[in-house]
């Protein structure tokens, strides 16, 4: 197998239709969506409601509704790795109901920080029931992680216990590093890559592990499977960086632009600000600006981020990252089936739309 | 052994000289800080810096600090807990560690949910370095602490672990009460009871069992001292209530009469709105307003929480829990120094001035 060489209009890659990881990430859904809920019935009747409107499963007065949820990329990843090493997916069910009360909890914190109001086509929690509201739920999704991994009763929750809660602290500082370079002009694109790795790596690559962990495989397994789900990791946020800027806000339920409104220092737009020539040196002095961003002015800046190849190096990065994850995937024994979807499943974070 | 019965000039009750639990709380952190303090350094450089500042062992600029930390009885009673059931007080120490940690956790949420600028006469971490940094400062603790926990070695650390979660999510449920309080009339001596079960005695029951759950205890005997811990948890929490009102601004490190000045359902005062009677009444009638509190008003409003009986009702009832405390401990076979330090502690807390 060799990773998807065509290149969409957004300048992505397309998957192969015949390895489509819809289907991957609806069975997973299946599977966790009804063991997630029953999670959440331990909590607070306040925390609960909050916790089930953000996850897109009721409106904000409590009314079930047809809003989108997430893509579940984290929990998929969770079952795929204990069927990775020959266990049932089940086994890995606790870890993939962990991930994705953790990466919640880090939604909910995050919209309080950056001051967003939407997620998702939706009013965030703090827009909606205040900071408070937010800080708390995405508390005690935390710690309900950790209670549903460690009342698994798999003799290696402890293992899988750590393994998450080192994940937790490093996605915490890439978010401390994130919030860093809002006051800074002079961010490299290795510490930018070092932020994503903490901030979006490290909880992928626990997902892709976590289920294997459970199921007790050795090391050098578990290794592997970290392995690809830190690369994917990168890859993912490259290609978020990418739909923040090119991408179709009816798709990605985000404001048009709204990463170049907030000046933030993301993948391509680091890349493209370090590098010589005109463009690059505009994007720079316009990044190191004080002033408000002119919403106008902001199709012209996405323009320079392309002039100065930000685009093109983010495209090709997510694609050599996607090739890494295969590579660390292939060095270990993995039967098919599992690994076939743990391919389609990376592909596909490298190909979406939304 | 029987409660203290003399009480001090603030209504409070005094300590038996002789079972100063200074001694056991000092000891207790001598052991604590060095292994918190490695404990931190896994942390990024930025929480890092700020955990340090928040524990009072640094100022705002990185200086080593004189300033004091808080009385850390929760470690204490996680290192007495190991020793209650026979083991050194070192089984207990990843436990001390945690809970230490989480205490701390909630201190930085709840300082940016309520506003507080001041705590232990130093500027809360929010004030200083803005509220995403106390989030995520937050965060990085609790997320450490069940790291510390879990690497512990112990083969009980999952047991321990959960426990801890547990705790986290009753403390979270007890805050989500606390904030729904504010905008209520109608608050309840009973749900006020509840809430602080929860906001102060899941935790501090969690820290009197974690020694001896890592210990690998019956579970007759860490039932028992979990109890402890609840029913002195409370006992606490009502203390806490009495020294906010009539306790020394210079000793509490808090702003005289912030509770009253923040409406605050504290207990004396529910206990004391609830009362039939002209003090009472006035006290409902002034929870309900929603103007700002006129601070020259507060020294009356304090003193018909006491003409409502609220502080003679709550010192009462901080005795009350006392005795339940030592009796849930009476119940369990317990070797007799560390019973005395439990006992001693536990009294510790209900004559504390500070």
């Amino acid at each position: 197998m060799h990773p998807t060489k065509t290149q969409g209009k957004a300048g992505r890659f397309r998957g192969d239709p015949a390895t489509a990881p819809p289907t991957t990430l609806r069975q997973s859904r299946d599977i966790v969506t009804p063991a997630l809920s029953a999670a959440l019935e331990r909590l607070d009747e306040t925390s609960r409601a909050q916790a089930r409107y953000h996850l897109g499963w009721t409106t904000a007065d409590g009314e079930t509704s047809t809003g989108e949820g997430g893509k579940a990329v984290r929990p998929a990843l969770a079952l795929l790795s204990a069927r990775a090493v020959g266990a049932p997916a089940e086994v890995g069910l606790p870890g993939a109901i962990a991930v994705e009360l953790v990466h919640n909890f880090s939604l909910l914190h995050d919209d309080v920080m950056d001051g967003d109001t939407l997620r998702r086509h939706r009013r965030t929690v703090w827009a909606v029931w205040g900071t408070p509201s937010a800080i708390l739920t995405g508390d005690a999704l935390l710690a309900l992680a950790q209670e549903v991994l460690l009342e698994s009763g798999s003799p290696y929750a402890a293992d899988a216990g750590r393994l998450l809660a080192s994940a937790t602290r490093d996605l915490v500082r890439g978010q401390v590093r994130d919030l860093a370079f809002e006051s800074r002009t002079d961010v490299t694109l290795d510490e930018c890559l070092d932020m994503v790795a903490g901030k979006t790596g490290a909880l992928l690559s626990a997902s892709a592990a976590i289920g294997a962990v459970l199921a007790g495989a050795p090391a050098a397994t578990t290794g592997a499977l970290a392995a690809f789900g830190a690369h994917v990791g990168i890859a993912f946020q490259i290609v978020d960086d990418l739909l923040g800027i090119w991408g179709d806000p009816a798709l990605t339920g985000k404001p048009v632009f709204s990463d170049l409104c907030a000046r933030k220092k993301t993948l391509p737009m680091t890349y493209a600000a370090s590098q010589p020539g005109p463009a690059g040196e505009r994007l720079a002095e316009w990044l190191a600006s004080a002033e408000k961003a002119d919403e106008a002015a902001l199709p012209e800046i996405a323009a320079l981020v392309a002039a100065a190849g930000g685009k093109d190096w983010a495209t090709e990065e997510a694609g050599r990252r996607l090739r890494l994850a295969e590579s660390a995937l292939a060095a270990v024994p993995i039967p098919d089936p599992p690994r076939d979807e743990l391919v389609a499943l990376g592909r596909f974070i490298v190909t979406r739309e939304a």
